[in-house]
């Protein structure tokens, strides 16, 4: 290992363009020894980003060859699972080879991580040709090596839980924590809790939304999710105090769903709706003064803004930020407190 | 004009796709008569949306005949003048010609108008081809028709000041009552004043948020702007605390130039840089738990999402949203006790 210190967010590894971040660079170096305030990861496990999985069944009709192919070829080519068509990437799990004298991430050699910090930005090579994946699924058995830089962020795997759950919490831990916060600041603001609608509720950072929401103590809580199969699930667990099924592209359709037991819509919408064509109908479904926070990667910034204008609609548009401190400890929390998360958890891992 | 009511929001005006909002359509219908609650506007003007202009400039290679039948194409096919590739429209500038007997805006036949409403969703028609424009710059004169649905904004032309002065200052009114929202609300929640950082402070939006910034008694204002000249301008005006130069694109040059006056980064950092990739530079320019607003309507979703994330930022994140209650007489209010922002575009109006 090198003993040569380097830039606590990466920049030594990034190969095209210059001077970018390596988020947004075409091209990383995977390769290099660790610096000295790195540490390498033997990966075990790569968990795609659900819309750049989604974008790949499509764009090769659901040919799982196809599919693990294309994504062998992104990461050999960008030295990075980014997707290049959704932007987006995913995260990882592993055990930790080799920890530089300077690195600041209180990570031991043989620890089993995951990392939080997105596969747009991670180091990585793979060495395996993904042989074990039958492309068909977002977790993806993998071997090869990845790099976490001074400033990453990586959360050790509790003994107690099976790390594809784990896996699947912290993937999407930013939602719950930050749907929290915006409750906290809500009721600090305006002197009473606010009522929340969650679409995509049904899902894993959906359901986790709400129950960060019941846990803060909303006024009340709505999903908004597509079929009856999700309902009668949410319905099931009751997790929530009302559920409505709209299509969350329509936009009409879901502002009056919600505004079917929340008249004048809700004080926060939360859209965990991972499909291009969601803002309008969170916009229209939220009430004048609220808040919106999109968490979905397939979020148009132009549509979301001009959306708003168009609307004459006085909301505050959030982006959901996938980094609030104490994130990864509040979302396992909410899965051992919380019996119907571990139990829409655990369906999903069987289901996969 | 008919009497039939119709959607407030226009859905009786998209021809497709079926069932969405009017700013997501691929072409509306500009052409039938107006319905009870709407408004007829003879249309004098069309001020182009920033990053809509420098599209059509770089794609044409600056042939403003080209730029002219690239919009009079669009507006054609759309029903609307909403670029296709930026995904952003404008405004314009029109005299009220028809008012249905239901609408709710307050405007008389006779009354000079601006839109605070999106070109991308105002339904548009084109009658002279804009034979009067070169193509050159962002103004437009045009012949046409324009179409205000009851749900839409559009605020009287002062006696007193030139129309495009009053038109350069509506079309970001948006974002100087943003800034001085966030400005308050941040004082409430933590007890002082933040320090504000603008990229693009030079420009439209860019010193109107620097002015309302001041107006909120902001701790600290610094602008970050891209070279001497604006520096010089700035400095002149005596508009903001401190002057930076930084090119926005690069993140880490945008950090440090603002760290060298805000250690630590800015409690609050205002985007007005209409090209790509000013993200990260934001994000880094941020102190933590700061906001960062986003005005630019070349952000991207996923770049701001997971730039945060992967810098483990704990910053919020806000979509500009065009409106805000009393938006426009706010921004003209700055213009008219704020002797810099008066001197800035009336500068800016010359130079056009």
């Amino acid at each position: 290992m090198s003993t040569v210190p380097s830039s606590p967010i990466g920049l030594h590894r990034v190969l095209a363009p210059a001077g970018v971040l390596p988020q947004a660079a075409d091209r990383l170096d995977p390769q290099s020894p660790p610096r000295s305030d790195e540490v390498l990861i033997a990966v075990d496990k790569l968990n795609l980003d659900a819309a750049s999985y989604r974008q790949l069944h499509t764009a090769h009709n659901g040919d799982g060859a196809a599919i693990r192919d294309a994504v062998v070829g992104i990461v050999a080519e960008r030295g990075k699972m980014h997707n290049p068509v959704t932007g987006s990437g995913g995260m990882l799990i592993g055990t930790v080879e080799a920890v530089g004298p300077d690195s600041p991430l209180d990570l031991n050699v043989g620890d089993r991580v995951a990392t939080l910090v997105s596969l747009t930005l991670t180091p990585l090579t793979i060495t395996d040709g993904l042989a074990d994946w039958d492309g068909l699924s977002e977790q993806v058995p993998c071997s090869g090596r990845a790099t976490l830089f001074a400033r990453s962020i990586a959360a050790r795997l509790p003994d107690d839980e099976p790390d594809d759950l784990s896996l699947a919490v912290f993937d999407v831990c930013g939602a719950p924590a930050l749907t929290a916060r915006v409750v906290d600041r809500f009721r600090d603001r305006v002197g009473r809790a606010p009522t929340v609608a969650v679409l995509g509720g049904a899902g894993k950072s959906g359901s986790l939304s709400l129950a960060a929401a019941v846990e803060r103590k909303a006024e009340r809580t709505v999903a908004v999710v597509r079929d009856d199969t999700e309902a009668s699930l949410l319905k099931h667990e009751k997790l929530v105090d009302n559920v409505v099924i709209a299509d969350a592209t329509d936009a009409v359709a879901t502002a009056e769903a919600v505004a079917t037991v929340i008249p004048g819509g809700a004080d926060l919408t939360v859209v965990c709706v991972d499909v291009p064509g969601c803002e309008h109908g969170a916009i229209l479904a939220t009430a004048e003064g609220g808040t919106v926070i999109f968490f979905s990667m397939a979020t148009s910034f132009p549509t979301a803004a001009l959306g708003a204008e168009g609307l004459a609609a006085d909301v505050e548009m959030i982006v959901g930020n996938g980094y609030t401190p104490g994130h990864a400890g509040y979302a396992m929390s909410l899965l051992k407190t919380v019996p119907a998360i571990r139990s829409m958890f655990q369906a999903r891992m069987t289901a996969d």
